[in-house]
């Protein structure tokens, strides 16, 4: 399974791939971030922010995309940016056909490290050493997209048990009146 | 000056096109509302925003989109899906080289009914005797992306005023350093 995480911002948006499978050794294929420019008007920064998306989905062609689930009520100032950068990203990959995933920071850290109150320094370690990598990524918002990325590889298989349950559940309900 | 206004939803997105210039009866071109059903995926609604949009552009050729200004602290259960819609809407426009300019509702409302605080019915009065309309268009989002692409048409000349009396100063600033 490979995976494009996204960690989705205006100024930088960390952009991550990661291959593997949960219960085995992941391996990281690459990390970044895509920059616009503060001073740019905002329909050029979100198309600069297209651009770069597109750059990673053609150079990585992942089979799903993890975007970070951005919340109203966090980061009043950002949350417009945040929200309209998450926007273009789950657009990209939408019209590629690619899997959104929406996963939630507590999520993500408690994926990675345990505790969902983690710091960013403990998700910067945690993706250091799954990743098996010899430095934390830089900026945060990469390793933030790596671990968006692991996060999805992990959680995966369980939301796929519970979709093939509620499918099995709803299957038998239905041949249960059938019958 | 032809002008496509862009109320941004993703249940429903209002989009309305008028040309006209400041100070002379304005035209109607063209209304209407791009839909997305609500049970489908994020990323499937962003994309249909996306091609309503284009449609628009392509249909219409505006030399400019007023989009409105969102603000995080309205309406939180519904600004994320707003934001998201109107980060499209300007990312088509931008991608053509199209100006986009945000407008405040409160900007909006006092440039057609002379106050911000205008409700829904007062805009759709006004939009319906400023375009010479037989009735106010239907739904409310159609009749504000009118009011939207009028509000343009209507600060735009004061907009460009300050733009050239901000250039004309800085280059007689200039001068007289030079000098």
């Amino acid at each position: 399974m490979r995976v494009l995480g996204v960690d989705p911002g205006l100024t930088r948006c960390g952009v991550g791939v990661v291959e593997g499978v949960a219960g085995r050794p992941l391996t990281m294929l690459g990390v970044g971030v895509v920059r616009t420019p503060t001073d740019a008007e905002l329909g050029h920064r979100l198309v600069a922010v297209e651009q770069g998306i597109e750059q990673w989905l053609d150079a990585y062609r992942p089979e799903y995309v993890a975007v970070e689930r951005v919340f109203s009520q966090h980061n009043v100032r950002t949350v417009m940016g945040t929200a309209q950068a998450s926007a273009v990203a789950m657009l990209c990959a939408a019209r590629r056909g690619i899997p959104v995933a929406l996963h939630t920071p507590s999520e993500v850290k408690a994926a990675v490290t345990g505790s969902g109150r983690a710091d960013k320094a403990q998700v910067g370690a945690m993706v250091t050493r799954l990743l098996r990598l010899d430095a934390p990524p830089k900026p945060a918002d990469a390793a933030d997209a790596l671990a968006l990325a692991i996060c999805h590889i992990w959680r995966a298989p369980a939301q796929n048990r519970l979709q093939q349950a509620v499918a099995l559940h709803t299957a038998k309900a239905t041949k249960g009146r059938t019958a």
